[in-house]
C-alpha cells in the first residue's frame, strides 16, 4: 500500500478489473484483454474518432431511464398514486439523448434556451418539457410559453408577473410550479438542515405561500405544485424525507386555497465514481422516498399528489467513459512526513477542458488501461491532463499496472454526466466527440471540434 | 455593515465608485452616471453586442505589455544584463491580442497546438514563440519544430527523445529549456517551500541535471536554460527570490558542462480583483526579482543569464470587464448564528459558463452598476448567474446600491484573463463575444456564439 493513497482506495489484487457499478453495463475485456463497450473495442474507437473521445453506452442509458421511470411509477402505484420522471438535460443533452428519453417514457427538464431548443428540435412534445432556472429571460419565457411548455418552475416574484404578462399577451395559460428552499441541503450520505438557506434558488417556505396566493389570483397562470431540489450525488433517502416533510407542510396549507396536484422533489441520486461509492439501487431510493411522502401525507390526512423527479446523473453518468491516450509518464518522489514515496504521474491528451469536475469539485474518478491488460504490479498513479495548470487532474488517485506507458489507452469511468456538458476550450483545446455505442456499432451524437472550429471565432484570421 | 460581509469588504461610502487599480485604465462615469470604457458607453456596448459581453480596454492591455517589457529590460540592464517577456497566451489569446503583444515588443508563450496555430495565423514569427506543457503530442512537436519555434520547454525525459528524433528527421536543431520543480509554490502573499513537489510539471532539481546532460549529448537539441514557474496571482517577490536561488544553484552546476544563456522564471504576477488586493507595481516586482537574481549570481560568481518572464494575467486581467444585465433580484434572509441578516441575490444573464473562476477557485471579484449611478444606501449583494447550480456565483461579496433592479447593467471587473479563455457551454449557454474598445470605437475580437452554433455540433438535428 502506497502511503500517498487515500484511505478509501485499497490496493487492488488486479489493477485490470472493472469494479461493479462503476463502469457501463456492456463493458468487457476482449480475449486479448482490451476493453470493449457496446461491442466496440477501445482501439477501434480511438482510431476512428481520435482521443480523447467520450463513449456512451446507449443500452445502459436507455435501461437506466426505463428503470428509473418504472421504479418511481411502481413505488407510487403501491400507494395508489402516480409519478413521472424528467431527465435533467443539464447532465448531458443532445437530440439523440432526448429521443432515448422519450422512448423510455421520460419527460425532459431543461434550464435554458439552448436546452429548450435542443429538446424542441429533437421533436420532444412541448407538454413533456419542464423549464426551470433562477433567471429565465423574458425572451426565453416567451418562447417557452409560446410553444405550450408543460410546466415552468417559477423562481422569484418577478417571474410570476412576467409569466402572467406573457401568457396573457399570448392568450394562453401557463402551468407553473413554485420552487422552494426547504432548508435541507443533501450531499452524498448526509444532509444539513437550516432554517434559512443562503442560496439563489427559489422561495423560502414562508415566501412561497404568498407567491402561490398571487399566482392563484392571476387568470393566465395555473399553480400546479411545489418544486424542491436538495442537492446532487446523494446516496440515501434521509435528506429527501426531511425535505419532503417540510415541503408537505406547506403543500397541505396550500390545499386550503385550491388544488395542488403535483409535487416535484428534484433529482440528485448518486452514482459510483469509484468502488468506494455505494449508492442504493434506484428501486430502493424510489421506494424509500415515495414511502416517506406517502407516510407524511397519511399522517396529515391528505391525498398524495402526483410526484415528479428530475434525475440526470443517475441515468447517464455511469454509461459514459472517456478514452485518452497516454503521452508521458513520470514518477514523482513526494515527502510523506516520515520518509518519501513515489507517485506515478500519467499524462493524457485531455484534461480539465473535457472534464472539469476534478478541478471544480475535487471529484474522484476511476481509470483502467483500456488497450491491454497487464500483470505488472500495481502502482499508485495520478492521471493528469495536458493543460497548463497543476490542478489539471483527471483521476486523482488510482492504482494502475505499473508498466503503463505512452501509447496506452486509458479509460476513465462515469464521465457520462457533467463532463461534455461542462467542457471548455481552455488552452485552445478542441472539445472531443461524444459517440454512442451499441451492438458493435458507433455513431457520433455530438461532433468533436477541430482547431479550425476554434479559429473560426477569431475574426482577425482570414483563412 | 452587514454581518454576512467578509472582513476584507468594507461598506463603501459610495457604492458607485471605481476602486483604483481594479478597473480598466479608461473606465469613466459619463455625465449621466453611466460607465464608459475605451470611450464606449456600457449601454451602447450592450445594445450592439448583447449581454453578457466581455469588453477589453485595448490601450490598457498594450500599455501593460509595453510597461512590463520595459520594467524587466530596465531592471536587467542595471545589472548589465538583458530580459525578455513572453505573453502567456493561456490567459486570453486571439490574433488581435497576439498582434498587440508583438507591437509592444513581447514574445508569445503557447501551451497547445491551438494556441500555437492562433499565434502563427496572426503572423507571430516562429522564433518569437515559446512552447511549453507537460504532455505535448508528437504531432504538436512536429509542427512546432517544423516551423522553427524559438524555444520549447521540455517537461519529461521522453520528450527530450521525441524532440531529438523529430528535429533530426527534419534536419534541424531545436532550442530547449528544461522545466524544473523548484519546490517553491507561491500563492498571493506567501510561499511554501518543500523538498519535493507533488505535481505534474517538470523535473526535480536532481533529475534536471541528467536531463540536461542527455540533451547535451544530442546533436539536434540545444540546451539554452532552465524554466521554472511557481504559481499565479502572486503579490510579492519572496517566492521568486527563493525559487531563483534554488534554481541558480543548479544553473551554476550546469555551467560546468557548457553555456546556459537563459533563465525563465515564469509568470504569475498578481492583479487586484477587489480593493482588498494590493499587488505591487510591475516595476517594483521586476526590480525585486531581477535584483535577487543578480545578487545570487554575484554571490556565486557567475554571469547573470538572460532572463525571461511569462506573465499573462498581469497584462490583460484588469483590462477586461464583463457587462451583464440583471434579470431578477431576491433578498434572502440568512441565519448569522446570533440573529439573521439579509443578502440581496442579484441574478445576471451569464455566470459560470462565461467565468468559471469563482466556482473553480473561489475567486473574488468586484462589481458596479454600469448603466447608472444611484444614491440608494448600499446593500450587500451576491451577484449570481443563470446556471442551474448553487455554486454559480459571479461576484460572491459586493456592496451595490440597494435599488439595483432588473434591467440594470452590471459590470464585473478584472475579467480579462482566464474568463473567456475557460468559458464553456454549460447548460447550453452560448459564449459571449469579446470586444476590444479604444477611442470610442469597438470591434469584436472573438465572436460570440449563437444557439445555432451549439446545435450545429448535434448531427441528429437536421435544420
Ligand atoms: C433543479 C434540478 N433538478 C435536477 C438536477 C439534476 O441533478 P442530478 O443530475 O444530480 O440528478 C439538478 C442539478 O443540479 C437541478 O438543479
Ligand atoms: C508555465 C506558465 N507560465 C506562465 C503562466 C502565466 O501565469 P499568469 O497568467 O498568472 O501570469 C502560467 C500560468 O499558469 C504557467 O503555467
Amino acid at each position: 500500500m502506497n502511503p500517498l493513497a487515500p484511505d478509501w482506495l485499497a490496493e487492488p489484487d488486479d489493477a485490470n478489473d472493472l469494479a461493479a457499478g462503476v463502469w457501463p453495463d456492456t463493458i468487457r475485456r476482449t480475449k486479448k484483454g482490451e476493453l470493449s463497450v457496446g461491442g466496440m473495442k477501445a482501439s477501434a474507437l480511438a482510431e476512428r474518432y481520435g482521443t480523447p473521445v467520450l463513449v456512451l453506452d446507449e443500452l445502459h442509458v436507455r435501461e437506466r431511464a426505463e428503470r428509473t421511470r418504472r421504479a418511481f411509477e411502481t413505488a407510487a402505484a403501491r400507494h395508489g398514486g402516480s409519478a413521472r420522471v424528467y431527465y435533467a438535460g443539464k447532465a448531458f443533452l443532445t437530440s439523440e439523448v432526448a429521443r432515448w428519453m422519450l422512448a423510455a417514457g421520460l419527460n425532459i427538464d431543461v434550464c435554458s434556451r439552448g436546452e429548450l431548443e435542443t429538446a424542441l428540435a429533437a421533436d420532444v412534445p412541448a407538454e413533456r418539457i419542464g423549464f426551470h432556472g433562477n433567471n429565465k429571460s423574458v425572451s426565453e419565457l416567451e418562447r417557452a410559453i409560446g410553444v405550450g411548455l408543460g410546466t415552468i418552475v417559477v423562481d422569484s416574484p418577478i417571474e410570476v408577473e412576467r409569466i402572467s404578462a406573457i401568457a396573457e399577451r399570448l392568450g394562453t395559460s401557463q402551468r407553473v410550479l413554485v420552487r422552494v428552499r426547504s432548508g435541507v441541503h443533501a450531499d452524498t450520505h448526509d444532509f444539513l438542515a437550516t432554517a434559512h438557506e443562503d442560496q439563489k434558488f427559489g422561495f423560502s417556505l414562508e415566501e412561497a405561500e404568498s407567491a402561490v396566493a398571487r399566482i392563484r389570483e392571476l387568470p393566465s397562470v395555473e399553480f400546479v405544485g411545489l418544486h424542491c431540489h436538495i442537492g446532487s450525488q446523494i446516496f440515501g433517502v434521509s435528506g429527501f424525507r426531511e425535505s419532503a416533510s417540510r415541503v408537505l407542510e406547506l403543500h397541505e396549507r396550500l390545499l386550503g386555497g385550491g388544488p395542488v396536484p403535483l409535487l416535484n422533489l428534484g433529482g440528485g441520486f448518486g452514482i459510483a465514481y469509484t468502488r468506494a461509492d455505494t449508492p442504493a439501487e434506484i428501486e430502493a431510493l424510489a421506494d424509500g422516498i415515495v414511502d416517506a411522502v406517502a407516510n407524511e401525507c397519511a399522517a396529515r390526512g391528505i391525498d398524495m399528489p402526483e410526484l415528479a423527479f428530475e434525475p440526470g446523473r443517475s441515468i447517464i453518468g455511469s454509461a459514459g467513459i472517456t478514452l485518452y491516450e497516454v503521452g508521458t509518464t513520470k514518477p514523482v518522489v513526494v515527502d510523506t512526513g516520515d520518509g518519501s514515496a513515489e507517485r506515478l504521474y500519467v499524462a493524457v491528451d485531455g484534461g480539465m477542458s473535457d472534464n472539469v469536475r476534478p478541478a471544480l469539485y475535487g471529484a474522484q474518478y476511476s481509470a483502467r488501461i483500456a488497450s491491454r491488460t497487464s500483470e505488472a504490479p500495481a502502482a499508485l498513479v495520478r492521471v493528469v491532463g495536458m493543460h497548463c495548470e497543476s490542478g489539471d487532474i483527471v483521476v486523482d488517485n488510482e492504482y494502475l499496472p505499473g508498466d503503463v506507458v505512452p501509447g496506452d489507452l486509458v479509460a476513465v469511468a462515469s464521465t457520462g454526466a457533467y463532463s461534455a456538458a461542462m467542457a471548455s476550450n481552455y488552452n485552445h483545446v478542441p472539445r472531443p466527440a461524444v459517440v454512442a455505442v451499441r451492438d458493435g456499432e458507433a455513431r457520433v451524437i455530438l461532433r468533436g471540434e477541430t482547431i479550425d472550429d476554434l479559429l473560426a471565432r477569431d475574426p482577425g484570421l482570414v483563412r
